[in-house]
């Protein structure tokens, strides 16, 4: 089955856009875990960030570059945000696609959920 | 006060390295909330995400280069890991200075601490 990352990249499956250019898209989590909470991706397929390499750099910068217009444009960059990219199984990733998270709209709690501060 | 994250740059304060670069360190935390808990920074004193430019998009790709470098490094490449960055008050932004956390070494809970799910 494919990507479905990919799949909202080619506009096979729906989504909220908020940002696109010719190598990064932002959409909309479908199941927000904050008022704010964006998905920030490359256009290519990588599978995680293990996988980014040298001549991603480019499309890395731009990622964050993303999130800082985004943040704003939501309205949540003064008041802050938290941008994550889970790995692999022992950091919660999910979807095989590198993105990141853009968390915002409230105060955030724990840096991690089951951490003891 | 000077930012603590720059003394540790310029060696006034301790700390266990495990990357340097000409822009770029890494250093364990000491108040780790995880098996591997590394914080990385540009040498650069950049307060927060927002006040990140078009001019560090090289920095900004290097810390995530970093990042998979020292995974690897860790052993953890594999089993996996969390990126985090917190901006400002609602992110949960202790020092201002731009660091990313990378945490790993064990499974890691909710991508926020105080969500349902």
């Amino acid at each position: 089955m494919e990507c479905v990352f990919c799949k909202i990249v080619k506009g096979e499956l729906p989504s909220r856009k908020v940002y696109e250019s010719e190598n990064v898209v932002a959409f909309h989590d479908i199941q927000p875990q904050a008022p704010v909470h964006i998905v920030i991706i490359p256009k290519k397929h990588i599978p995680t960030m293990n996988d980014v390499g040298a001549e991603d750099d480019a499309v890395v910068a731009e990622i964050f570059a993303a999130a800082r217009q985004i943040a704003a444009e939501q309205g949540i960059d003064a008041s802050g945000y938290r941008l994550i990219n889970n790995c692999n199984a022992d950091g919660g990733q999910v979807v095989y696609h590198l993105h990141i998270h853009l968390l915002g709209g409230r105060k955030l709690g724990a840096l991690v959920a089951d951490s003891a501060s």
